[in-house]
């Protein structure tokens, strides 16, 4: 797509004065997934890897859960005021026998009706149920791979490289293979590339591996390794309290900040060999 | 409320071996915001100052435009299975003549039927319209005073300190003065919870002021900026393209990698004296 950076002039400010320079930008771009011809969702990314984004997504909200669910993923082809495709626009055709997601309980804006379980229909709306639930995984994953993650993660991305604005999410063996990594403004973007890769190359459950973040560990991005049979969440800093408790509901081994030769394991410490 | 850290055990895996040490995690918990009895958003977020959350959300997304269009604000008096109060539900009546949200066009889940118009439809779908734009804002900041606003930030980050896992955002004057800092596991909250401390001191639009965020700058902080009136937003890491795109629209003054005494200035830097 050539946009994931975005050149721009840019004033820098010093102790030695001002000075204009030109600068990478981490290129961000609304994409419009549709699913059977409907807008599902606007999500802000980093253009690029949109096939991929749209299937992690609709795997990690509970649309589908493997690759043979969608039939067809591409690009609308309407054009902007001038003439250009703006591949802005996905659309999304799932397999016969495949639900699609019901508009009327999106996450950010359902309904409900009662107030007298206040905090755990909130809680509830959010949650999703997993069909590849990782809580059985026999992963073992040595001490020595963990630690080396995060170089790891930063030697695939270029785009950080350049911008020094991007969050990564990478895919790795319990050897410390890489599998995927990907880069987006958005975290969970991210992610849901990750994950939207190893579904179109059949490998959700995702059994054995390990999803490495660059930055905090949330309560959605241990639902999203939920959902895609990840054993094994690490990240580079903090994660949060519901982030915990999913991980634990879940059977997820839960690891923060993984730095240097050290590591904060949360949850399922068996994982860590 | 009590709830912005949870302690928990945690192994503690390093060059010396394994220990369980307990940890503090920053709380996350889903807040439900109802209007006039609908529910309108789950948001995750840290616990705390969500009448100022509830503001700053509605602010941000157009629906109020001052603290008069807020009529109410209080917590469901539902309990959860053991008989407790969650305070998770948040109920807000607006005042009488301000229109409700419309469940229907939610930016996240909403309705178009050309695709002629594919990317701009799309864009347009985010973009909001603010009442209070501080394209015209004389506000003239010193190169010494943003300089030290990371720092003024880091000293209101009572959690961050705790536990090493939050986002901040600080709304500072012209002079360098702190007026608050706030801090969640979201960005966008930390800076909803600001901009609703604001609203609720009726000093939106928020003339001559500078918001200042930990992290990134992206699209929605920059949107968010514009709906209070904010002339200057500065940010430790980087922005994006459409946050730099946005600014310039909006006439905003976008501050990036502001880090020790030097920074990046994308738009409108005569603001920065």
């Amino acid at each position: 797509m050539g946009r994931v950076t975005v050149r721009r002039p840019v004033l820098r400010v010093d102790a030695s004065g001002r000075t204009r320079v030109p600068d990478a930008l981490a290129a961000e771009e609304p994409l419009e997934l549709r699913v059977g011809g409907r807008p599902l969702a606007v999500t802000m990314r980093t253009p690029g890897q949109d096939v991929e984004l749209a299937h992690g997504f609709l795997l990690t909200e509970g649309v589908v859960a493997d690759r043979g669910d969608v039939a067809l993923a591409r690009y609308c082809d309407g054009v902007d005021d001038e003439g250009r495709n703006t591949y802005n626009v996905l659309d999304i055709a799932l397999a016969p026998g495949v639900a699609p997601p019901d508009p009327g309980v999106e996450r950010n804006f359902y309904t409900t009706s009662s107030c007298g379980v206040c905090g755990k229909a909130a809680l509830d709306a959010v949650r999703l149920r997993t069909r590849h639930s990782p809580a059985d995984d026999p992963a073992a994953v040595p001490v020595s791979v963990l630690t080396g993650l995060p170089d790891a993660l930063r030697a695939g991305q270029k785009v950080f490289a350049a911008t020094g604005g991007l969050h990564a999410a990478g895919l790795f063996t319990a050897t410390g293979e890489a599998l995927a990594v990907r880069e987006d403004v958005g975290r969970h973007n991210a992610v849901d590339k990750v994950l939207g890769w190893a579904l179109l190359r059949d490998l959700v459950p995702l059994a054995g591996t390990v999803l490495m973040v660059s930055g905090r560990a949330s309560f959605e991005l241990v639902q999203k390794a939920a959902m895609a049979g990840v054993p094994v969440l690490a990240a580079v800093s903090a994660p949060s309290s519901l982030a915990v408790e999913l991980a634990e509901e879940q059977g997820i081994t839960l690891i923060g900040f993984l730095r240097g030769s050290s590591m904060n394991v949360y949850t399922r410490p068996e994982r860590v060999a």
